[in-house]
This record gives C-alpha cells, structure tokens and sequence, in this order.
C-alpha cells in the first residue's frame, strides 16, 4: 500500500478518537473537543476519560478496549512515557492512524530519544502512521475535521495546503494568512517526525488533485529520496510548491538542531537544488502567504508578455519597476491601440507609459479605472497586471465588485495592492473571495516575481526529468586515499577524459615510454601534498633527456623532504591542450548523499565563491543548470576571450562523475579535480589532477 | 542668512495665512483649516476669500493687501497660472515662506515647467522659500502647525522628521506607522522642489537639535553640493538619515523622469556614495518606519557585544539567526554566570544557547520572562535584545508595563517582536511610548541590522571627513580627444606615475633613444582605436633592432589600415613591471559632476561587474574605501597570489586622479587608465593605459 493511501485516514478521517479527552475547559484536551463541535465535524467522535460519560454532546468511553474497531484517526494528547503503551492499545482497536500533541521526546534529550525511536519502531512495524510526536495537530478544513487544540479561527477556505516544522510559526502564518483573506484548506504541524515527515505530507497534496498549491515552513528533510519523489511529484501535478526554509547559516543551523532535532543539510546544496527543481523559496511568513495567495487567487496566464502597473502613485509604480528589474522580471511594452484607447479612458494628466499612473484625479470616476483594466486585459502584450490604489476608501468601495469580476473573468494574474485601507473595506474587499489582495508595493511585486519566476521555470524544464540511473556501472569499493593515478583510471573508467599516462619505476623506464611530447612528470603518492612546492611536479617536458633529469630530480627531492612517505613510483603524463580550468568536486551530504561541486578554477572559487552544487546523480539538463548558474558562466561562452569553450563535453563529463560518485554512495569519501580543462568548442575536457578518497 | 533659518518660518511658523480659503466642507481649501482647527494650532491664522467673513472661527479677510505684515507662512491653494501673481502680492506683505499645493507644473509638460521656472526665479530673487508646487503639504506636530489637505490620524509624536518626493507615498508611510505607534513630529512633502529641495530639509532637520532620526522617500536629488553637505551635516549631528531611494534601475528611473521631473542621476554611483557616507538605504516603506522606530524608540548601546535573540518559537529564533548572518550581525556569546543564571530563572525545557528558546511555558509565569531579559541586560556581551512572544495575549499583558520600563532603563538596544496579537494588545503596547514594538521576525531582524550597521560605520569613520579640495591644482582646459602621450601628461602633473616614454617621428629618432629595454611601441593617434588588432602595438621589444623594425611596422601598418587618420607620431615607453591589472575611469554624471570608477581589471569588470563608483573628488579614507568595497578585493590582498599589491599607492593614485577631475569638473568628458598595473607592496603603480576626453 502506497503512503499516500496510508495518510487518507490521517487527513481525511471518517472517524476520530480523542484518548485522554478533557471536560476541563482550561485543560488543554478539552480544546480539541471544543474545535471539532465549533465548526461541525460530520464524522464519528468518540473521547476515551473514565472520568466522564460524555462532554459537550460527545459519547465519552471509559478505556480504549471499549472503542469500536477501526478508527480512522486517534489523538493522543498524554504525557510522553504513556503514549507507547497507548499505541499498543490502539493497533489492537485496528486504528489507521495517530495524531500526537505529547512532547518530551528527542526535543528534551537522550532520553526522549529513545522513547521517540520506540515510536518510529512502532509505526514501522505496525503499518500505522503517526503525525508528531510534538505536533500542534492538523486539520482538513473541507472536511472541517480540525485535530488541534490550536485557538485558530476558523471560516473561508482555499485549496492550499501548509505544512510546518514549527507549530509556533506555523499558527503564526495561519493567522497572517486569515487575516489575508487566505484560509488553508490542510494545515499540519509535522512535530518531532518520527514517522510521517514533512515531504510525506507534501507528496499526498500534490497527489490530492483538489490543492492548488503547497505551503511550507521546513528546518531540515529527513530523507534525501523522500524530499526528491515529492519535489517531483509536485512538478508532475503542476503543483507549486513554496517553502520558507531556515536554517542558511551556521548559526541558523545550530538553533535548528536544538530546535527539532533535524539535519540541518548543508545550506549550499540546498540552494542548489531547490532552486534547481524549481521549489519557490521565500523569505518569511509574509513571503509565503503573499505568494500562496497570487498562485491560489490568480490564473495562470495564458499568453506570454509582461506586467502592467497601474497606479494611483508614481512613488508605488518606481518602487515596483524597480523591484522587478531586480528579480528579472519584464513590464510590458503596451500595444499602440491599447495606449490610445488608455489615454480615452484616462483623466488627462494621466501617464500611459507603464507604469500607467491614472493619478487620484480616477477618484472623481472610479469606473476609469475598470476601463482601463479591461483595456489591459485585451493586450496581449500583456501578463499580469498589479493595481495600485492607496486610501481612499469611500471613492472606491464601489468599484470591489466589479474588480472581483475582472479577477475571476481575467486569464491573467491580477492582482490588487490597495494600501492603507480602513478594515472594513480590507473586509469588503476580501469577502469578495476572487480578489488577489495584497497590502504594499514591494509584497506585491515580490510575490508576483515568484510567481512568474515559477510559470517561467516550469515552461523551460520539459516534465519528466529523471535523475534515476538508466544502467548499472562498475563498483569496487574504494579503500582509503587513492593516488593520482588510481584516481584517474576510476575516473576513465567511468569515462572522464585523462591525459595518456604511465607509471614510472626507474630511468629504464622512461627510455621504453610511448608518450607524446611535451609531458608531465609528478612524484606519485597518495600521501604528498603541496607536491609542486617541493619540485615533485615538473611541466613542459620536451625531450627525453629533460625526462631524464626530471625523474632523477623528483627522486631526489622526494627522498630529501619525505623520506619517510610511501612514493608509488612517478607519474609521467602528456601535457593537456591549454583550456579554461575548472573545478570539479565531491562531498558527502547527511541529507543529500554524494554531492558534486563545480566552479571556475582560482580567484572564482577561491575568492569570489562561485560555486554550486547538486546531489548526485546529474541528468544532462540537470549539468547544464549547474553550469549555467554560475555567475561566471559567461566566461566559458566566451564573454572574456571571444573563445568559446566546450559546455557539452563539461557538462557530460559531470554527468559521468556524477554516476561514478552516485554508484560509490558507500565507499566515496571525497573527491576533488582540480583543474579539469574544458577545451576550446569540439575539444572535449581532461581532469588533468585528480584525488579520490574512500571512506575507511 | 543661511538656509537653515530661511527654513524656520516655514516649518516652526508661529502665523499662517491660507490664501484662497474655503468654508465649502467638500473643497480642498477647506482641509486645512479643519486640520488646523482639529489638533489645536496655537499660532495665528489669518484666511483670504472675499466670499466669508470667518470659517471655523478663524477670521477671513477680504485680500492679500488686507493681511498683516511679515506673517511666517502663507499657503497657496488656487490654480497654477494664478500663483505667481500670489507670490508677487504676498512679497509686498513681507510673508517669510510659502507652500503651494497647487498642481499643473513641471509634471504635466513644457508649458508647466515654464511657470515653475517662475517660481523659482521668484524664490531666488526674494529670499523666500517655497515647499512644492505639488506638495501635499508639511506640518509640525510639536507646534501643531498642521498646513496640508490630507486627512491624517495625528495624535502622540516622535523626534523624527519624515521628507517625501512622493505625497501617496509618504501619506502611506506616515499611516502605516502611526498605526505601528510611531509619529513624525515633522512631515514635509516636497512636492516639485522648485526652491527648497530634499536636502535643504535634510540638513534642516540634521541641525535642530530635537530630532533623532530623519526618514525620506527619495527620487533623486537635484544638487550634489546640497546632498552631500546635507549628509555630512547628519554625520556630524550623529543623526541617522534613512532613505527609501528609488529609481535604482533603467525601469524605475524611467518611472522616475515622469512622476517628479527629478534626475535620477547613477544608480550605481547613488548606491555607493550613499553606502560609503552611511545613509541607511531601506527597500520599501515597512522597512522605513521599522528602521525610525528601532533608532528612536531604542537606546544606543554603551558597549559593544553581540545581539540575543529571546524567543517563544524555536522556527523565528532561526529565520532571524539566518537574516543575522546574511548581514553580518553577530550573535552574542553569552557569559557562563549570565548562562546559569537564565537556567535557573527559565523553565526546565528552555533552551539556553542563542537564541534562548523561552518555551511555551512562560505562559504560566511570564515574570520569568522579565528576569531573564534582567539577566541579559547586565551581560556585557549583549549589545541588543530582540524578545519575540506570539499571540497569547492574555498571559503576555500583565508584562506589558515591566517590558516598558526594561525598554526606558536599557542602556542596550531592546526590540519586542510580538507577532499575531489583537489591535487591543497592540494599542496597549504602543500606548506605552518606550517599547519599540516590530510585528515580524523579519522585520525585526532586518530593522535591527539596519540599525547596528549605522552605529558600526559610525563609530570606524571618524567624524569631520571632508572631500574638499586642500589645495590648488593646475587647471588647462582639456580640448577633445587627448592621445595617449597628452593623457599620460596630464596624470603625471597629478603626480601619477607613467612609464618613462618618448615620441618618435623618424627612425633616426629612434636610435638616439635613452629609454631602459624592455620596450612597449605603439602608434600615437587619438584617432585610432583597438590599436593591437591592426599591428600598432609591439611590446616586449628588446634591443634597438627589434625598435627599429617594430617602428616600421607601425608606420606600415599604420599606412595601410588608416591612411586618412592622424597620426601624431610612435610613441616609445619602458615596458612596466609586472602587478595586477586595475581599472580606473571618470564619467560626468548629471548630479554627481566628475565621478570616479574602479575595479580588477579584466573578467571583475566585464563579466562580474564588480565596480564601485564615488563622486570626485576623494580623500585618502573614500579611496580605501572604495577599494575595499569591491567583492575582489581580497585578490589585492594576496588572496590568490600570496603576493600584496601596492594598495596604498592605489588609493593615492586614485585621490590624485579624483583631484584631476575635479578640477577638471567644466572641461573633462571622459577618463579612462586600463589597465594601472598595481605592483607588489611598496612597488607604486603605473598608468601604462590612458585615455581623457575633453568636451567639445
């Protein structure tokens, strides 16, 4: 059985039991019972308290024996020592599933460790699935099944679903979102995870088919593939997803892992990869919602082109073209036509440039305005449209309607900023429940930008990516520090392009040598570093007799500063073809696993940090967005030298690395080349240093 | 007179005239008489509209010519083909300032900008200053001196003066913090600065002694001069200037030109000289009035140290330990005492590492929360706090006063983030003045930044850094194209270096050369570009032979390429040591006059655009600072290399060549030195590239 089946119950129960369930209005497990009668939940209730025969209308049972069999959800709501003899009561009653409010578990130390690892056994042997341990609770507003002793408000819902790793800034956003005029359909407080994590829940929304869009406040995935299916399943539905993800700095991580306990990741690669797989990444709670709310209250639009700005404010149409030249996105070029039909429609001091700015003289006639907007909504220059108003209140009370028609009517996003408004019309305004309705300039172009962000990533990926190894490769575990060489032959095997090469034992060797000039000869141990600095590595080889001396050099040096380190022999290498060096790597992630590195060589790693980074294994696509989005990427087009560089040849060969690095997920410690040379156009790459290391 | 008090009738008018006053309710020009009537402004008012005898009490006189004279202030609210008659009349009455709210200037086209033109000849002939045209208006709330239409809440007032190019906007911001417990005791909407600009205002305000913080909404200033000793007047006083500053982009400053007439001037050149003279930039109006609330409802810290984060929510302790890292604030390292101390006062759960997690435990015994804030105020590693609590109000409240008397007596910066709360927890927090009250962790954080950020630069630059010139420089009208040889002598007679050279126009020139090996040759023509592609520039030449043939190869490639472009000799230089490539340029900025360009040289420029600019001319301290702010300066530093470069010869050189163009302001077009080869430390630089252009 699939999770997504295994999680129906959990969020969308038929039926429920609260164990421990409270006639106390002041105690906490009263307050679920409150909630479930306030908005009228329609399925089966049953509480568990000897104390009690019922509370507020509810059937009230004296032990879980006397429950009826196959629950669909059970709230437990005890102290932590209680809850795993609670489970084992319950997987007799055939329950489907768990909610649990208790805390005391890993966030309180060893000992809650164990008790929380108890559960995770628990569900895993049991089948069940547990929401928390340490979890606010969740809820199912369509279904208004609401398992939370959260005061929330309830009222109006939108399909969005949320997801949080903390309940505090999850009822946080929740209220924001209200207040807003945006309600969540799901709302989840994922807890301490012991069995159910956040991306479990984010692949049944994006499966649900009735969630426009999904939510979520995330300190750290638990699990690579988990995160990776789900982040996939939501491009496959077409389902954005929006995440706050904290946790970007060493001191952020450090609070995060006494926080929930979850691996923080590594911040860089994180990056990369959502932005790389196109997951909306915002920067707070007013971020999210902003952004929820233009995917969930806006259309998609169906034609290309930019954004208009229509406002009653220069200062706000400066502040927003400003802020869009920023995130890259365009304003739009108005059609002649729809210029000349504005400046009909508009008072006369009007500007119909974009932004268009139709002055507070539309106060006198307010239906200028919906002219206008139906005007714009007939270019096909044009995208997505923002209305700026500000106060004002009264003069425009009565156009709310007829924005609220335009909204719903318009196959372009739209959306309204009006400002500083009183909350009666902030009220008016929401009720009429197609509105976009955003409260300043910069939230609305900041969410506007990631919403166009998103279309437009999502049109240029073609679905179905797959990062899924299509053949099986060669694996021999690596044991320990491999030499150059033994680096190299790896990396060949898998396809990478080294320099021809052979090893050298004595002077005799280097007479019978089938190279070609000019060569390279380095000193080969695993267990020299900084070799050039020792006159271990000698360039430009040219002739026979200069191989000569540069072996008998490299011996002497070798047994004058490192008598004691093991020397494997001497590396004799043709000399690659010039090129541009860059930096190819490897490193182990917690969460991600083997991750591959990649920069231009020198100051652009070194000084300025331009690197990215992606989990292993890499598509062909996947390689070029990592090539692409270095801030140096121009240079290997040619931006600099007018010499163009070869990006196919580079990209597959972090491809093939990345197969090797992903086929060696057990054995791979580390691996660094640097440099490999990308060739000019056509002329392929060479890893001209390698070091691989395996694990001990 | 100067400026300053030119200003006091204007902004402290102790009598006022409203010219064209209405008793008709539904008209504008009735506005500010409610206004003035509504808050209770104790000065004169004097009205003129033949129709009334009084409105509102306030008598109504039947002409200009009736009114007393030498009254503070006169408002002009009729048409804008009538206000110049206006001005004229109340000069005879010896009136001390003006605002006009009147519209139909510079913002509707020529013929407006005519009239404005008007105006200002006006102001400069008469001594009297004008707010606007197209102004919403000014006041001051300390003396109740309310002279604008806008129906804004007034009420409780701080020491901050608020300055706007854009009325909605600064109406906007003016609401939004009032209902975030924040009042301006100034407001000043600029309106179309045809006398007074944004920066008369500025430094205003900067030397008035009872104002803490300036905030301003700014387009673009219309004079340097006036900018910048504006911005030095505020350094000087310690009194913080934060700026919203738009039109940063081609978009926005396209905006810009339509809404206010203003020169938007460089963004590039505005970002840095804005930076560099620690000007708070914010991004939009909730960044503003949170940055004026934390500067004037906080103390400034006595000691250094880091900021604590005290939070109720493990997730916002993160997102604002994130936003910390990113700007580089650091988090304090708490004292073992202070530490055992928080243990003992918090619940056993608490987290006491930074962020101090408080838990939701507090809710029982808030008080716990007092104590530990006393713990953190005597730690002098705690440079600021930032206590964040969440809905809750009921338990929260009975602290609301304790929290406002820890906020008078800290001598540390104290912020309450308290997210989620009801408008009647709100007021009650704002009603007490001291607490500085921030409704998001973001903002909060971003707020607290911005704020320890100016006190950081503060206190590096020393007070009194001046830019003007010390001394006299030569000055020679620069005509036209320069060619390489008259470039290079204009710098050396500003002391900087070239390499030693000599002009040849024959090969018997050639041989009596007195010039060190190796050489670099090159044509000499102004007229001639990208010398190198046509054979015009030999470097490396070693002996006279290899001198005499590359002489005749420049003079046939010369023929054959360019036969109609002069040429005015070869010119013969030392070949200059070997360093890092830099790039210094000038342009002629519209605002700015001279300003000068640097960066590395190469892909820093071409492809990372990693340039700064600042005004000329510079003094040593702006030149360091400008090499420092570039994102490759550690490469000058020896990062890639190990090798130092000269950088105080570059910061010299770039002083020296800021005074050039200085002096040069009426003459210079362009400047160009790419590359200056910085050497090795205590090598000096060398200008082996140059190129000036003189205005035609």
């Amino acid at each position: 059985m699939s999770q997504q089946h295994l999680l129906s119950p959990m969020l969308s129960p038929k039926s429920l039991a609260i164990i421990g369930a409270s006639g106390d209005k002041a105690k906490i497990s009263f307050k679920p019972i409150a909630n479930l009668k306030d908005v009228g939940y329609e399925g089966e209730v049953y509480l568990v308290n000897p104390k009690y025969d019922e509370i507020e209308g509810y059937t009230c049972y004296k032990d879980i024996d006397s429950l009826p069999s196959s629950i669909d959800l059970a709230l437990i709501s005890v102290s932590a020592s209680k809850v795993k003899g609670i489970l084992d009561e319950l997987y007799k009653k055939k329950v489907k599933s768990v909610v649990t409010f208790s805390s005391g578990f890993t966030e309180i130390g060893e000992e809650g460790a164990k008790m929380e690892q108890e559960l995770t056994e628990f569900s895993r042997e049991s089948g069940i699935p547990i929401c928390g341990p340490n979890s606010l609770g969740l809820f199912n507003f369509k279904e208004r099944a609401i398992v939370s002793f959260s005061s929330l408000k309830y009222g109006q819902y939108d399909p969005v679903a949320f997801i949080t790793q903390s309940g505090a800034l999850g009822t946080l956003t929740y209220t924001m979102a209200k207040e807003n005029g945006l309600g969540f359909q799901y709302f989840v407080s994922s807890g301490n995870e012991a069995c159910v994590d956040f991306f479990d829940y984010v692949q049944y929304f994006a499966e649900q088919g009735d969630i426009k869009v999904i939510g979520g406040y995330l300190e750290g995935a638990r699990d690579f593939e988990k995160m990776d299916t789900a982040i996939k399943a939501c491009h496959q539905t077409d389902t954005p997803l929006v995440l706050i993800k904290v946790g970007n700095s060493a001191k952020g991580a450090d609070a995060a892992s006494s926080h929930t306990a979850s691996m923080a990741g590594n911040a860089n690669i994180y990056h990369s990869y959502l932005q790389q797989n196109n997951v909306v990444r915002v920067g707070d709670e007013e971020e999210l919602i902003d952004t929820l709310a233009v995917f969930n209250k806006t259309s998609k639009p169906i034609n290309p082109g930019g954004t208009v700005i229509v406002t009653q404010s220069g200062g706000a149409g400066i502040l927003m073209a400003d802020q869009f030249e920023v995130r890259g996105i365009e304003l739009a070029e108005l059609r002649e036509d729809t210029k000349s039909a504005l400046k009909d429609s508009l008072p006369a001091f009007a500007s119909i440039k974009n932004p268009v700015d139709i002055t507070a003289q539309v106060n006198q006639n307010p239906d200028q305005i919906i002219d206008s907007l139906n005007i714009l909504l007939n270019d096909d220059q044009v995208q997505s449209i923002i209305l700026y108003l500000q106060m004002t209140d009264e003069p425009f009370k009565p156009i709310i309607s007829k924005l609220s028609q335009i909204a719903q009517e318009a196959n372009k996003i739209f959306i309204l900023c009006w400002s500083g408004i009183e909350q009666q019309t902030k009220d008016k305004v929401i009720d009429e429940r197609n509105i976009c309705w955003l409260p300043t300039p910069t939230r609305a172009a900041n969410a506007l930008a990631n919403v166009l962000g998103y279309y437009r990533s999502q049109e240029q990926s073609s679905k179905g990516t797959s990062s899924s190894l299509q053949k099986q490769f060669d694996y021999h575990p690596i044991r320990g520090k491999q030499n150059e060489w033994e680096s190299k032959q790896l990396l060949q095997s898998y396809g990478v392009t080294v320099p021809a090469n052979t090893i050298v034992k004595s002077l005799e060797d280097i007479k019978s040598i089938s190279l070609k000039f000019p060569l390279v000869i380095k000193a080969l141990s695993s267990e020299i570093a900084h070799k050039s600095e020792y006159g271990l590595v000698k360039l430009n080889i040219a002739s026979l007799e200069e191989a000569e001396n540069a072996y008998c050099e490299i011996i002497e040096n070798s047994n004058k500063y490192f008598p004691e380190k093991r020397l494997d022999g001497v590396l004799v290498e043709e000399m690659a073809d010039r090129g541009i060096e860059v930096i190819i790597g490897a490193v182990q992630d917690e969460l991600f696993g083997p991750s591959i590195m990649f920069g231009l060589g020198g100051v652009f790693i070194e000084v300025l940090k331009d690197v990215t980074f992606m989990p292993a294994p890499l598509t062909e696509k996947e390689a070029m967005r990592m090539i692409q989005s270095i801030k140096s990427y121009p240079i290997l087009e040619g931006a600099r030298s007018q010499v163009k560089y070869d990006i196919p040849a580079l990209a597959d060969a972090l491809v093939k690395i990345s197969h090797f690095c992903k086929t060696h997920t057990d054995s791979l410690e580390e691996l660094d080349i640097n440099p490999l040379i990308v060739h000019k156009e056509g002329g392929g790459v060479t890893a001209v240093d390698a070091f691989i290391v395996g694990k001990k």
